[in-house]
C-alpha cells in the first residue's frame, strides 16, 4: 500500500497541545463575554441543505466556497459556511415557544472553499452572538457593545482596533435614489464596493464607471462623495435626510453610554451577505501592517422567515478564531502556555505500583498528575516532563517508598525538596 | 420560492440551551477526567482523505458509513468518522520531536453515514483519548482506568456498568490454530461474532456454521467453547496456553490495583475495527432496559507507521456524548437545568438607559445579566426570565431611578427586596 501523508487536508490545521490551548483561551473569553450578557449555548448540525444557503447567502458563499455534496439519500448538502442560516432555522422552529428577547451564541467549525492565506482557512472555527426579536436599535447596539467588549476582554486598547458601522437602507437608498441604480447594478456595486480595499481605489473607478450609462461624470463625483465622506457630515444633504441616518445617530448615543469608544460612521462598508437588512458593522485591526477587517456582523430580519414562520428581527456578529488569534499576535496580546498538568512523577527502578498509588492519591484530592510508564532512565523521564512545560517532577524509587517521602523539583528554578505525600498535596495546591 | 424547512438534517440534531448544557456537562467531566492525568487537548482537521479510513478502518466505516466526496480541487475526501487515524497522523508528524509517553486527548463531532436510532446519529460528538509510545500494558490499564474514572465521575455506581476485556492476538489464536480458520474466513468470522448480539445466537450459529468445510460439528463445539466461556479458566487448554493470556492477567491485575472492579474478561468480544493489534475492550450499560455497549477502544501500534513514520504503540478509546447522555437518564444521573445568567433586568416605563447602566455595573462586578429591551409589560418580562430559568428578576423604573434603589425578586420563592445596587451584587454573588 501506498504511503499516507503526514500532513492535515490543504487549507486546514492539526492543532497540538500548545495550538488548542490558544483555541481554548480564546473561546474562553468568547464564552465569558456571551454569559456576561445572558447568552444562551446552542449548537446545529455540521451539514444543512444546500438550498439553504442559496436563498440568501450570496452567490460566492454558497456556490464558489461552499462544500455540497449529494448524500448517499440523494440529498445535496453542505459543510456550514457560516452560521447564521443555521440559528435561523433553529429559531424558526421553536418561533412560537421561544422566550424572547432571544439570546443566543455558539462557538463552532465551518468550511469554505478558498485559497488558503494567512489569517483564513478552509475550516475554521467561529463565534456566532445573536439577540432575535427586538426591532428596535437597542438590539444593534448590544451587539456591537458585545463585539467591543470582546476585543477588550482580550485585552485590546481602543487604539488597536476601530469598528465601522454603516446601514443596509441607506446604502440602498444611495445606489437608488442617489446614484440611480437599477437593481441589478446597485447589487453590482454592492459587491464592487465590498472588494474596493483589495482591489484598490483606480481599479475600484475603472469598474464602478462601467456601471453608468448615462451622466457618468456626474454619477462618478457624486459616487466620490460617498468614497470620500469621513463622518456622517460630510455627505451630500439628499442622504443625511434619509430615514436611516437618524437610525445609525440613536445607535451612536447608545453605543456613546455603553462606553464603545472606538466606533464610526462609514458610508463604503457594505458587508458581502445578501441577508442584512439594516446596521452593518465590521471590526478593524487598526494597525498599519495588519489593517484589514477582523469580524462583522448586521441586522438580518428576515431569514426566520424563510424556514416557514413567522418574520423576526434579528442582529448577530460572528468572529472567527483564527483572524482574532494573528490579531492577539500582532499586538503582543497572547497568553503565554501554562501545562494544565501540576506534576509529573518519574519512577526509579522497580517502583512503578508505588508510583501509580501515589498519583491516584494525587489525584484524588483533585491535582493533574500524569505518571511515568516508560521504564527509561530517570534523565529521559524528567526531559519529558520539561518539553510539556510541566512545572514539577516527583521521584518515587526504592527510598522513597520505605520512607513513604518524595522528592519534588522544581523544573524552572532546579530546588528540589524531600517531603510527605500530605506536602506535596499543599505545594501543588498553591 | 420555496419554503425552507425548519428541521436539522435526517439525523443530525439541533442543540438548544438545555440540550447543549447537558451536552456541556458530559465534555466537562470528559476533560476533568483526561487532565486529572495528564492528557492534553489536541485539535484535527474535520475532513481527511478518504485513503486514511480505507486503509484499517474497515469497509463498513470506510466506504459505507463515511460521508466522503471530491473537493474542488479533485481530491477524494471523507468528513472524519472517527479520530483514530487522524491522531495517529497528527503524531507521525512530529514523530521526532514529540515527548513520550504522549498523552492526548479531543472531543470533536463526526459524521457516519447510519440508520438514525436511539442513541445513534449520523452527526455525533466524541472524546477521544489515546498514549503513544508505551509498549507494555501499563498504557492499557491506564486507559481502561480512565474509561471507569469516566463512568465514576458520572456518578455511576460499579453495578451500572461492566467492562468487558479481550485481545486481538488471542482472538486471531483462537481463529486460525484454534478453529483453522484461514485468514479471509477468520476475518468473516470476527465480524460475524462482533455481531452477535445484534442477530441473536440462533442466526449466529446458522451463519457460523457456514464458515467450517469440514469437521463442521467438531468445530462448532469448539466455536461454542468460546462462546460459552464465563471466565479466562472456562477456555479449552490449548486457548489457555497461549501468551496473549498472560498479557490479559497482568492487565487485570493493574486494573485491580487501580481500583477498577467491574471489569470482566469476555473470549467474545471483537471490536469492528481493523487496526486493533493487543488488548480490546469494551464498557457495557450493566441495566437490563439497556444491556448494551456504551463506548470501547483498543490497542492500534501500526496506525502511526502508515503516516511513514516509525512505527509506534497506542492505545485509546472513544466514548460518545449521546450514548452516555441516554446511559445517564436511563440511571437517573442527569444534571438539572441551571441558568448560567445569574439575574434578569426588567424595565418600567422609559428608564432603558438605567437598566442598561444596572446591568453593565453588575456585569462589571462579574455577574451574568440579561437585560430586557423589548419595550413589553413587566409580566411579559418576568415570564421570559422564567421561561430562561434565570433566578431573579431586578426591576428597574421611575423610583427605582430616583432613589438608586431597585427590586429584586426571586423567582421561583416569589420573595422581593428593595435594595442598593451594592447589596444587589453581594445578594447576587451568594
Amino acid at each position: 500500500m501506498n504511503e499516507l501523508s503526514p500532513l492535515p487536508y490543504k487549507g486546514t490545521r492539526d492543532y497540538y497541545p500548545e495550538d488548542k490551548q490558544l483555541q481554548n483561551y480564546i473561546f474562553e473569553i468568547w464564552r465569558k463575554v456571551c454569559e456576561s450578557y445572558g447568552y444562551q449555548e446552542y449548537g446545529a448540525p455540521l451539514l444543512e441543505p444546500l438550498d439553504v444557503y442559496l436563498a440568501k447567502s450570496g452567490q460566492e458563499l454558497a456556490s464558489d466556497q461552499t462544500y455540497s455534496f449529494t448524500d448517499k439519500g440523494g440529498r445535496i448538502v453542505a459543510i456550514r459556511p457560516e452560521m447564521t442560516p443555521s440559528v435561523s432555522r433553529l429559531v424558526a422552529a421553536r418561533r412560537q415557544e421561544m422566550p424572547y428577547p432571544a439570546r443566543l451564541y455558539s462557538i463552532a467549525n465551518f468550511m469554505r472553499y478558498e485559497r488558503p492565506q494567512k489569517g483564513r482557512e478552509r475550516e475554521f472555527w467561529q463565534l456566532n452572538v445573536d439577540i432575535f426579536g427586538v426591532d428596535s436599535v437597542l438590539a444593534d447596539a448590544e451587539i456591537i457593545t458585545i463585539s467591543d467588549q470582546i476585543m477588550k476582554s482580550f485585552g485590546a486598547k481602543s487604539d488597536d482596533y476601530i469598528i465601522r458601522v454603516n446601514n443596509r437602507n441607506l446604502i440602498n437608498f444611495m445606489m437608488a435614489q442617489y446614484l440611480g441604480l437599477d437593481s441589478n447594478r446597485a447589487h453590482a456595486m454592492i459587491k464592487l464596493l465590498d472588494r474596493k480595499d483589495k482591489i484598490g481605489r483606480d481599479e475600484f473607478l475603472d469598474q464602478a464607471i462601467q456601471m453608468f450609462d448615462e451622466n457618468q461624470t456626474e454619477n462618478m463625483k457624486k459616487l466620490e462623495k460617498i468614497l470620500d465622506a469621513k463622518t456622517m457630515a460630510d455627505l451630500p444633504e439628499e442622504i443625511r435626510n434619509n430615514s436611516s441616518v437618524k437610525e445609525i445617530q440613536a445607535l451612536f448615543t447608545l453605543l456613546e453610554r455603553a462606553d464603545v469608544k472606538t466606533v464610526v460612521f462609514d458610508s463604503t462598508l457594505m458587508r458581502g451577505l445578501d441577508y442584512y437588512t439594516g446596521t452593518v458593522f465590521e471590526v478593524y485591526d487598526s494597525s498599519p501592517e495588519n489593517n484589514r477587517s477582523l469580524f462583522g456582523g448586521g441586522r438580518y430580519d428576515g431569514l426566520v422567515g424563510l424556514f416557514g414562520a413567522e418574520s423576526l428581527s434579528a442582529v448577530g456578529v460572528a468572529p472567527g478564531a483564527t483572524v482574532l488569534e494573528q490579531f492577539l499576535d500582532i499586538h503582543n496580546l497572547l497568553p503565554k502556555f501554562e501545562s494544565k498538568t501540576d506534576a509529573y512523577v518519574c519512577v526509579v527502578g522497580a517502583y512503578q505500583k508505588g508510583a501509580n498509588y501515589l498519583a491516584k492519591a494525587l489525584r484524588e484530592s483533585g491535582l493533574n498528575i500524569e505518571v511515568d510508564i516508560s521504564d527509561r532512565k530517570l534523565d529521559k523521564q524528567i526531559k519529558t516532563a520539561d518539553k510539556k512545560k510541566i512545572p514539577y517532577v516527583i521521584i518515587v524509587g526504592e527510598e522513597e517508598i520505605a520512607k513513604s517521602e518524595y522528592v519534588i523539583k522544581n523544573l524552572e528554578t532546579g530546588a528540589e525538596l524531600r517531603t510527605s505525600i500530605d506536602d506535596l498535596i499543599l505545594k501543588l495546591k498553591k
